[in-house]
């Protein structure tokens, strides 16, 4: 597939989760509806490092909101309070109006799942799309995984 | 793509979310990290349906796990709790020892989110794949969409 | 202790919760951590039930706000997914700009926890303490454990 | 209300939480449904940083449960995704086969809920009653507030 073709970027981030009891089932690892959620928080974290606000700030203080248009996920191995999951996330692609982040999720080395995951740029006010700010922009394009090439 | 290609079956079943304030965010729709989870709620209720027991009956009674190893969605439109989600629930393919769920979301007769979920048959005590027992595979094969049109 | 000292009245709302595998943690019974979120969900049936509609619509259309400011559970037995999970919800004390929750839940006719709520209602703009609108008090006071006794 | 009487022992654990938009409501302020759920992560922190593993290692690895009974909790500031979480957390009293648990939650420097929960000690086979190990109601012990005073 080619959501898992590009090489992950030097300069990904790497969030990091503790998992808990709580976020298990029946089953001892980590119930399927909270690894979303948890890739989610990656992308969030993104945003707070690199633009000094998560979607939070970036709603409510920039105008500027970011909705979900597509997500997928491939599960590889289960996920357990065992070992604090580690979350690379980095920007994958950019588009007039969208964007795309990947994260990964792994634990004592191993991947557990990959997820690609599509965003547009919206005013919040009228939730129609928009491109994102220039600095959005250029701080986005600075991280994809072509701008390491160069 | 294709995983939208094929027409819900009449068979498919409609399980409804009351959908409230706290699985809202501060844009007062649906966060995005909630939607999965209401898309795996439908899963569950289709086996409840059918098998007479979600998950943890299959798990606990019948000594079968279905953990997931894909999930895709895409997203067209808000849920808020202005209406109740409907979400129209049905297998769309059986393999070998795998399964494929399709899962919509509809609010007002308007399309929200469409899910495509794959599901392996595993033996939870060795989380090893293993075909699903013969009555299992039957009740999945009366309500394919292909079945329908027999 | 006195909030488990009024009798539930008739005019309690019954709610009713479909528990799932993905409400269980590893001991094969609901997360503690899920429980309250179930006993909010009762309350917010409770309005919507009664006024015709939830949190989200007393704050979007009528800009009034109910915040908690207190909340204590005592868990009697586990809840688990063999049941449905039953919540009689009723209000059980109404001051000046406050209103008091009081939900259990049951499964299979058991007590499996009890809870008191207390709620302020605010002005959503500045966040300030007031006193519900006539016609809300006028349910309320309709709904009171005492109001059966009269 | 005795519950509040207690003083924070220095030794109380200062568990950091990052609070996100997807942990918000419309009111733009943390859910309270969400608010037990963070106090319990609090407490499952605390068992890892002083026994080596949360819950989930002590059920799984020690077979030892530890089910809660009680919680309440006060609400005095909306928690919002401005400042980080801080949760001191800290056991308040140690009982034959209980143990009742503290959790504070501030953000810059303003105490925004605290909560006290009760566990009890139990055998996960038979969920029945024990006390805890002897190195469990030493360490317990140490951390009492009047331990401190001593």
């Amino acid at each position: 597939m080619q959501e898992t073709g590009t090489k992950r970027p030097q300069t990904a981030l790497l969030h990091e989760i503790r998992v808990t009891w709580g976020d298990c089932d029946p089953a001892q690892i980590v119930y399927t509806g909270r690894l979303p959620w948890f890739a989610l928080d990656a992308i969030n974290a993104w945003w707070e490092a690199h633009l000094g606000g998560g979607w939070y700030q970036m709603e409510l203080d920039r105008g500027l909101g970011t909705p979900f248009v597509h997500m997928s996920l491939d599960f590889r191995k289960p996920v357990t309070p065992r070992h604090r999951l580690i979350c690379p996330v980095w920007p994958d692609a950019l588009g007039t109006s969208s964007i795309t982040f990947r994260v990964d999720g792994e634990q004592d080395g191993a991947l557990c799942f990959s997820g690609r995951f599509v965003c547009v740029f919206v005013d919040p006010s009228s939730f129609g799309k928009r491109p994102p700010p220039g600095d959005v922009r250029a701080l986005v394009q600075r991280h994809l995984p072509q701008a390491g090439a160069v």
